[in-house]
């Protein structure tokens, strides 16, 4: 099975908006296994649209289009279609009575525009709307099929789950499930953490339905997703819990959480499990730090606040800290003491060093000694990152919400 | 001029990458008046890009080719090229000779791989590379012409800027100078923004050489770009300086910052020039103020620091405040007080409100107090945000730094 992305938007073509959206629909093509070799692009303009879909059908099984269902004059991927399949339009009162219900939950009156979100090729099926106003549609085309869907994204990618994938999967005469499980990491580079499940990749190349495939992840640490495909709900559920095992004997406590948990929602489980209360005091980070942890809703429970200590004056004053060098394990160790008992916490967590671009104390830009306080014991661990100030910061953040979760873990690596 | 962009590479298919260049290259396009109707996605091999390339130069007058020009045996956009022009690919060694001194630069031997680099299709002229390995390439083909450059962004932009742009404007017979200028907003709606420009954006439709767009532009605010065209560097500076008095009369202090200035930066500015010093408490926001903040370098000569008074009694042990209702606007002047007496800065500013889900004393989220002290005076406003809890602690952010750069300007708009 061969698919094809085609993305419709002049805001694409003038450089006004980032095509995340065929990323998105590609990332999951490749998990079910369609093959996709081209991807376009093209405006808002009917004759334009009409070649690229049916070069696109040309090439290939299925061509996926986002975008141009819109209410306005300049939404006209309906028309294109159905030129494409040589049919007329015609208005379809379910799809009509369903985007008017719409705008009456809203308590608006439906604009004369949005009717034109009614008109379907005839012979196309409507995929439901359940997140704004656009349907979809499949089109079959003799053995071909095609697909358009709205370019908002979270419209997008329930109708991709929802229909337009399972369809694909129907049509290429699987009965596949399908489920995947996001693995996330921190502490190892991507070049280690490929290496380190190269042995398992392998492996899993001579085994049916299962892959891992790295993903694009920015900042939040590296992720790695595995994929099961299978006849039954139970049985890819059953893959992926024995997956889920064998990562975690590879990767051990590197993997962080998984799926849609983040640093903060993982370290604030952690504290609350353990029925812990946490303060802050940042240098570099500024109150990164403190930020990261409220993020999670029902931090409240866990987390007091913090002091950003950017002067140094004020590790003095407001942490008590002594007239020590600011980039020290010393320091590190009196901010978090300090912050734990001005604010009167459990646990205290400090961040010093230098983020750069000038260096301090001598110290390089990157060198950021991290502090735990627990009772009367600190703990403190010197770190040393690369990048710009930008980075050192992030680094230094996440890195710090690291240590303070293998802490809390009592994990054997935070004593390594 | 007609343009297309074709960007290579099988992680663009797999969707494991954003393609983001062609989004860049596109604005830029834009900008200079060259029109584009088509951009594709293609992966690593030679046969598919050979046949994109071909349908692209067979629609326009000029192809941007990125990626695929790195030293592996999946970097294939050369041959592909070489073969399109029906020429072959020999041994530049100006370009060899480049490559190797980056490697000894870095003191490291060049991988024989690399020498791949230095291959150049016969008739191609080389855009000389100054960030990295990869040269990028000018080739003509009849009266048309294709581009290639590397994929890496930071590269790519700067061939482009450098060589590709100029080369495009040479070919199309114009000695067009351009330059443009961003305007940065916060505090109007987009649509609000567009409502006032209207006016300024059709009068520009009659007068040569000067346009305004609007770029995607996240949660940093809403930006505008001029984009100034004519015969000579002077002639267009001058287009710049008068449009940007004509947009400082329309959106007044709307405009918070130019081109690469942040709210962070004029607001770090505004104080080194006022000789002030500044601390933040915030509540709901948890320290994404100070972190800002602290992300523009040199905060140290004016910024304090900050606490973060999450739970509520830190607001009064730390901070000295009263027992308030904590959505208060006495609280938020108690807080930004307290934080100016107790981290002993000039400026307090403060932030007290409800990011959500929940709602807090009866308020709902996005209801926000944000306090600023001076002396012995304190100004709060209140102000509401809608949105999740993420864009709540974002808009809040930008909010109060934004009313801050309007105390310190003594903007009437501060005391509206």
């Amino acid at each position: 099975m061969r698919a094809e992305i085609v993305a419709v938007g002049t805001e694409l073509l003038l450089g006004q908006v980032i095509d995340t959206n065929s990323a998105m629909i590609a990332a999951k093509l490749t998990e079910i296994g369609v093959d996709c070799y081209y991807q376009s692009r093209v405006g808002d303009n009917h004759g334009r649209i009409v070649s690229v879909l049916r070069a696109a059908l040309a090439r290939c099984d299925a061509v996926i289009v986002c975008g141009g269902l819109g209410p306005t004059q300049d939404d006209i991927t309906r028309e294109a279609i159905a030129e494409v399949m040589g049919v007329d339009l015609v208005l379809d009162e379910t799809v009509l009575a369903k985007v008017r219900s719409f705008f009456d939950r809203l308590g608006r009156q439906m604009p004369k525009n949005n009717e034109r979100q009614a008109l379907v090729p005839k012979g196309a099926t409507v995929i439901e709307q359940q997140r704004g106003t656009a349907p979809g549609l499949i089109c079959s085309l003799g053995h071909k099929v095609l697909y358009a869907m709205p370019g908002v994204p979270y419209e997008l990618e329930d109708m991709l789950d929802r229909a337009v994938l399972p369809d694909l999967l129907r049509r290429s005469g699987s009965s596949t499930k399908i489920q995947s499980l996001v693995v996330r990491t921190w502490g190892l580079s991507e070049s280690k953490l490929a290496e380190t499940l190269a042995p398992e990749i392998e492996r899993l190349d001579s085994e049916e339905g299962l892959t891992l495939a790295f993903l694009a992840s920015g900042m939040e640490g590296l992720k790695v997703r595995a994929t099961a495909k299978g006849q039954s709900d139970a049985e890819v559920n059953e893959m992926l819990v024995d997956e889920r095992g064998r990562l975690e004997k590879i990767l051990g406590d590197y993997i962080f959480g998984y799926d849609s948990e983040t640093m903060e929602s993982v370290v604030g489980d952690l504290l609350l499990a353990k029925g812990k209360t946490l303060s802050v005091a940042e240098s570099l980070t500024g109150g990164m730090v403190s930020s990261k942890i409220v993020a999670n809703p029902g931090a409240s429970a866990y987390f007091r606040g913090g002091v950003v200590s950017y002067a140094t004056e004020v590790k003095q004053t407001v942490l008590g800290a002594r007239d020590l060098p600011v980039i020290s394990s010393e320091m590190a160790s009196e901010m978090a003491m300090g912050v734990k008992r001005v604010l009167q916490s459990d646990l205290g967590l400090s961040l010093t060093g230098v983020a750069g671009p000038e260096t301090q104390e001598g110290n390089d830009p990157g060198t950021v000694w991290i502090g735990i306080g627990d009772g009367e014991t600190s703990y403190t661990r010197l770190t040393l990152f690369g990048g710009d100030r930008e980075r050192i910061r992030w680094y230094a953040t996440m890195t710090a919400l690291d240590l303070l979760r293998l802490y809390l873990k009592e994990s054997p690596r935070f004593h390594a």
